[in-house]
């Protein structure tokens, strides 16, 4: 039974007129592709691609990015006579109850070489309007389900952020109380820190884009979720369309953006208020050391300048 | 005894009409500050406040920036009547006899916030020209020493330098026959390789510029030299013209470009042509594993994707 998602934060929905993904309930997510728009075909090309490269270490692929399945043919909703081919991917969200989410547009610029005049515009518009040229990423979207029910801040209100905004979802979507002036971080050692919390996945995606050449990630973004139900804290790559071959160069405007990322998500965890008043003691002792919570790669990125 | 330095390879060169920078032979390059040009007044400000900030850890000050002894009125060369202040700094080529020197402008752009319209539109097309948006780096100058003389493109050649260029430039430059098509790289192992060498100082600085949210370097530049005659190899910052508050956030445009270079260096040393007809054995050692060589600072940088 296909039925739109009921979490997505960024994207185009499915509506009446609009294509937009669906899923199955089963682990399935279908991104259509929309024969008027190439980015469909360019992100066809990009996952067929990019699943047949042996140059990809498996752990990336399997723990970074959604699976890949091919495509398959499925009416669009509220047209059921329309026929679509759609991506299949592996639905993120799978399994979990009451997630939380939030789309991370990453690098300092989405327009990529080959860009025509008319996208350039309009991506650079959109580029200098938010915070990806200051920070090297930008928010796209988020929703945090705290006790109360859930938090989704509107589009339109996502799309102006501010830097400070920007630093303060950052801690809001790690919050008992996102809606409030002074969010908790309550589950800031759970979610961001620890061996599989999403620093240390940051870290991991870092490193390997430290060294890859074979992609660049225009336009993509980073996908973060946990569910206060107990599904651990991913991080996956998601959004194709503008992804160009990397030619021997790396992608160092996502590297760049991504570093942005890593030094705020760190700085949270090192929060001197946050780790004295912690959620759970262990967590708390965890990250009260950040090296140590993170394991082995790279402590030394996670330490400010000090004399 | 002032005199103009001898292997300046980019930047104003001081001459008839045009003011350029003046060693004094013991260890003091001369800065000229035009007071007609608010540059120089930038560059000032930047480097009081960077010798001022405790912040900045002793090492990275002493191993990657000029020395800094204030400003000096000095008659400028040829108009002997006009007296001008000078920025004071280190001379990076002092004791060096016959120096192999390279200019690299660091970031995938050069223009800054609050630049004007006006300069936006000069750095952008300056910055379109070179490869400074495709590989986050572009080479302004260098020069190498050889043993029939000195190879130094001009400035027009460097300008026009393409991808592949400046791929070829990495390796000439650590070549003992940088002008034949096939360099040696008899030096690779000597100068970018080994727990000193230049790929161990850049790592120890993007290990800082992962930290760090205190500058962002607009148009600086990685001063690299190295001298046949015995002085170790150094790398060094230079250019401080339009350097930037960074408020809390990383220096993600530096960040990426200097990861970027640090990949093509790492390259050269592991290129398994050269540590296989290596100058001398036991640098081919140490440069047999990269790791190794490095040190601990984040070895996993250095390895390509691999599966």
């Amino acid at each position: 039974m296909l039925q739109r998602p009921e979490h997505q934060v960024a994207g185009h929905e499915a509506g009446s007129g609009t294509l937009g993904p669906l899923i199955d309930g089963s682990g399935n997510f279908f991104k259509p592709l929309n024969p008027s728009d190439e980015r469909g075909a360019q992100e066809l090309a990009f996952y067929t691609s990019f699943y047949s490269d042996m140059r990809v270490p498996h752990s990336i692929r399997s723990s970074y990015f959604p699976s890949f399945g091919g495509t398959r043919i499925l009416p669009v909703p509220d047209s059921p006579d329309l026929l679509l081919p759609h991506l299949v991917l592996g639905d993120l969200l799978h399994g979990y109850s009451d997630p939380c989410v939030m789309d991370i547009k990453i690098g300092a610029r989405t327009w990529y070489p080959s860009v025509s005049e008319k996208d350039f515009a309009k991506y650079w518009k959109k580029d200098s309007e938010s915070t990806t040229p200051l920070l090297g990423f930008r928010i796209s979207g988020l929703q945090v389900h705290h006790e109360s029910g859930r938090w989704k801040p509107h589009r339109d209100t996502v799309r102006k952020y501010t830097v400070t905004d920007v630093r303060q979802s950052l801690r809001q979507f790690v919050s008992k109380n996102p809606d409030e002036t002074d969010p908790d971080c309550a589950f800031a050692s759970s979610v961001y820190g620890g061996s599989n919390g999403i620093l240390a996945q940051l870290l991991e995606l870092k490193s390997w884009f430290e060294g890859q050449t074979l992609f660049h990630f225009y336009s993509s973004s980073l996908f973060i979720a946990y569910d206060k139900g107990g599904k651990a804290a991913q991080a996956k790559l998601i959004d194709f369309a503008h992804v160009m071959e990397g030619e021997g160069i790396i992608d160092h405007n996502f590297l760049g953006g991504l570093c942005s990322l890593i030094k705020w998500v760190s700085e949270i965890l090192t929060d001197p208020e946050l780790v004295a008043v912690p959620d759970d003691p262990e967590a708390a002792e965890r990250t009260a050391d950040p090296i140590a919570a993170t394991g082995p790669a790279e402590p030394q990125a996670m330490v400010g300048p000090t004399e």
